[in-house]
């Protein structure tokens, strides 16, 4: 099987680019994690999975990540992302949540946090912590906003 | 490389959320890979792979899956979605096809079988078999749909 | 960690299918990727991946790639996709990028090779080289354009 990641950060970051795929690329660039190969993941914490602040990735690297994202060429809009990891027992598994949309850094944590507990509560745990991270950003011409929670090894 | 999968089996599952993200989280739930890392893959059946009915994958895992997914806010609305297995010599590779869309379990059914055909017939092999699995929602508030081969070890 | 790749390949393919997907398997076929799984990346050339022409997978391998991919059901519209590779210091990274659209192949080159001076701009590296590969189709019922940068080992 594919090696199960150990540790895990929450990363975000925004930009604008001259096109949405490179808007993308910079705000990745924000976040730490722009030089990775970024390997879009639906989205379990592994039991046991330590928070770490920096993750050390070696450039090239394949990196399983649970991400939101929206880029949008709408000058003066307010977009936001946002990532949420809900932890119940520190022994089993997590569960990560992702948003993004039109909307401000309050309503995305708002709502991040709520997709949080409406997964715990589907699965019957009992959730003890969220670790939330957002961001927003108004669009000058072409612009993104980014939040994810990376795993690692 | 990355290790070739030696595994698979047919999953699906619907249900209700109160966001697109909570419901496809409820139907894989549903569909027994809720807790699993999915790494969307475009779609072939490794030679040799051997069809289980139970996966045992444990949690976090970075599970290798084809699916189909609708996720839809329009009450009252029939969703399905639906994969196919194309087998043609046991000791190739096959073909795996992905549908979702708004349409009944019965349409999504002949449409991915349509779709196998054809991916035999453009390859110039034999069929000998097809896996369908498919599934059928209407929703009620925000619904998902969801069909999967989950490749596994 | 999951292992780097090592070799890197620029493919691309045009097609006709009855569904959408299927014009994707066909073209995924047409540049010699089509008995594959493809694993989606965010899309960076780990540093001192090799350029090959030919990539020999096995069947049903689980294959790293970055891909621009139209697909449309519009007949008579012209549609284009194309990567681009950044290289600059051969001891680095490099930078990948992906389009499609609605566009000539010659449109889809200019874009592309803009936006690798782009990412190459914003991370302050200098560019060396931008190889290309760009594809255009004109669609006659459901068609697809797809150029990919397939990572190997």
């Amino acid at each position: 099987m594919l090696p199960t990641p150990t540790k895990f950060a929450l990363v975000s970051g925004t930009s604008e680019g001259s096109s949405k795929l490179n808007a993308f690329d910079h705000a990745l660039l924000n976040a730490g994690v722009g030089n990775c190969n970024l390997l879009k993941v639906s989205s379990i914490l592994p039991p046991g999975a330590k928070l770490v602040a920096d993750l050390n990735i070696p450039a090239g690297s394949l990196v399983p990540i649970a991400y939101g994202s929206l880029c949008l060429d709408s000058p003066g809009e307010l977009i936001a992302a946002a990532v949420g990891v809900g932890i119940g027992d520190p022994e089993s598994y997590g569960v990560i949540m992702e948003y993004s949309g039109r909307a401000s850094k309050d309503e995305a944590e708002v709502q991040i946090k709520r997709m949080v507990e409406e997964a715990f509560a589907k699965r019957g745990l009992a959730l003890s912590q969220i670790l939330v991270r957002a961001v927003e950003h108004k669009v000058e011409n072409t612009g993104c906003a980014f939040a994810a929670v990376a795993l690692w090894y």
